[in-house]
């Protein structure tokens, strides 16, 4: 598998927590990074217009805003709260410039999978009219198992695939992130399966270490764990996908660091290893 | 669902850590917990034939003894150096009086998930004839996928059914853990498609804590969590599965009590929750 150029790297925000997003998109650009993620909470203080225009303006491509989607609620009030904060964050991406939002889909302890996964059907049917308005995609994030608690009730590719299906839509479709779902079985063939049905979005990567400290924040970068990135970048391409491989990095032990260090690691990493 | 009484109720050994092993025989004997699973590390020191003996004399039933397996080397000399031992596994089983071992099939972050399943069929194969002579059956479990970086392939309930329908053996079946397979949503399919093959040779029950935090040590007690504990049970006997229900809970914070209170809340929620 051939390495790849800087043009193809996206970062989320989130991976440089301790930057401002003024920061983010300076130091991003400056590094050569080509696309940005922009998460909610980066812009909370800027506001998705001027965000929007600070990012044009360094040179960077917006690919995606985080994070839409926990659809499911034990009450129809929640539910209505939940769909009507997603129609909020689909006019901020507009506003912002994004071509999509990725949905962390939710689920309840308080209640089975399989009514989470109705709840979050109806949830993507309810704010889907609105995505096609405003030219906003609807990325379809399936989490690994162990997020099947309270965070997404959709834990395999073949799950965020049927889901994908029902709507047939160009505004829904799906967002691959190895961290999730890299220990299936099924993957290549779902993989594949996702791409001829045109539902392939998006692309993120980084690793999944051997001795993960912590359920959610301690991610790898590529290299330090044992996914192999470029097998599953084959089987990504293989669909016809060239669009970004989003670096999208939860860690307490990088937080931790001088984050322009760690973008340097990043940007290293991103040529020898996704 | 019907509750159960603990005549369906075996523990685990390793989830009353801190206690020695004659403690443990005595203690869940006087609770009136019908069968015993004993870990390998809690007989180091009496040896199996005592273990056994002791077992007996407590007029408790000896459940499984954990856990073989961890097949995958990247050389030959390791594979074959866990052959050995899970032959010696099988002979201390037999020794001890247990009809079945637990395989924890094991991977490795050095090679391909599928090259691991390879290794983990060979293994098998490797110490079939000994089970089938020594009357000890081998009991695959499909681990959670957070695990399959380096303890286990095999992560689901399709792909140990894939795996144990390869030997067509009375001596090869499976091991259902709720923890490692809650979220599955062809776990109803599977489970049925396991007794379907009479496959399905021990039942494992603790609970999903909604906050999980530790990979390893944070399991919960039944009723402290999210899975469906009965509902899963029901899908069990639907096979025409009527053995014990084994407690088997890793959990520093459980750890940490008087082992007695303890085992007084495993049997309390035994017969509510399982």
């Amino acid at each position: 598998m051939n390495n790849i150029s800087l043009d193809r790297c996206c970062i989320h925000t989130i991976t440089t927590k301790s930057w401002s997003f003024p920061q983010a998109v300076e130091q991003y650009a400056a590094a050569g990074v080509a696309g940005i993620s922009v998460w909610q909470n980066a812009i909370e203080g800027i506001g998705p217009h001027q965000a929007g225009e600070l990012i044009r303006k360094a040179g960077l491509d917006i690919v995606s805003y985080v994070r839409g989607g926990f659809f499911p609620h034990p009450t129809s009030s929640g539910r209505a709260k939940a769909i009507d904060h997603n129609k909020k964050l689909l006019e901020e991406a507009a506003a912002l410039g994004a071509p999509m939002i990725v949905l962390v889909c939710g689920a309840s302890p308080d209640q089975s999978l399989a009514t989470s996964r109705q709840q979050i059907k109806e949830g993507i049917e309810a704010i889907l009219p609105l995505a096609e308005k405003l030219n906003v995609k609807l990325a379809i994030e399936p989490l690994h198992p162990m997020y099947a608690a309270d965070r997404s009730a959709i834990n395999t590719m073949g799950q965020a695939n049927d889901m994908a299906e029902i709507f047939q839509s160009d505004y829904v479709g799906v967002a691959v992130d190895v961290y999730h779902l890299w220990w299936d079985p099924d993957l290549e063939k779902e993989i594949a399966r996702c791409g001829a049905h045109n539902n392939l979005l998006a692309y993120h990567v980084c690793d999944w270490k051997v001795n993960t400290l912590d359920l959610l924040n301690d991610r790898g970068l590529m290299g330090e764990g044992c996914i192999d990135l470029k097998k599953i970048r084959g089987w990504v391409e293989a669909t016809g996908f060239d669009g970004y491989c989003e670096v999208e990095i939860f860690s307490d032990i990088h937080w931790a660091k001088d984050q322009k260090v760690f973008l340097n690691e990043i940007t290293n990493s991103f040529v020898l290893k996704v």
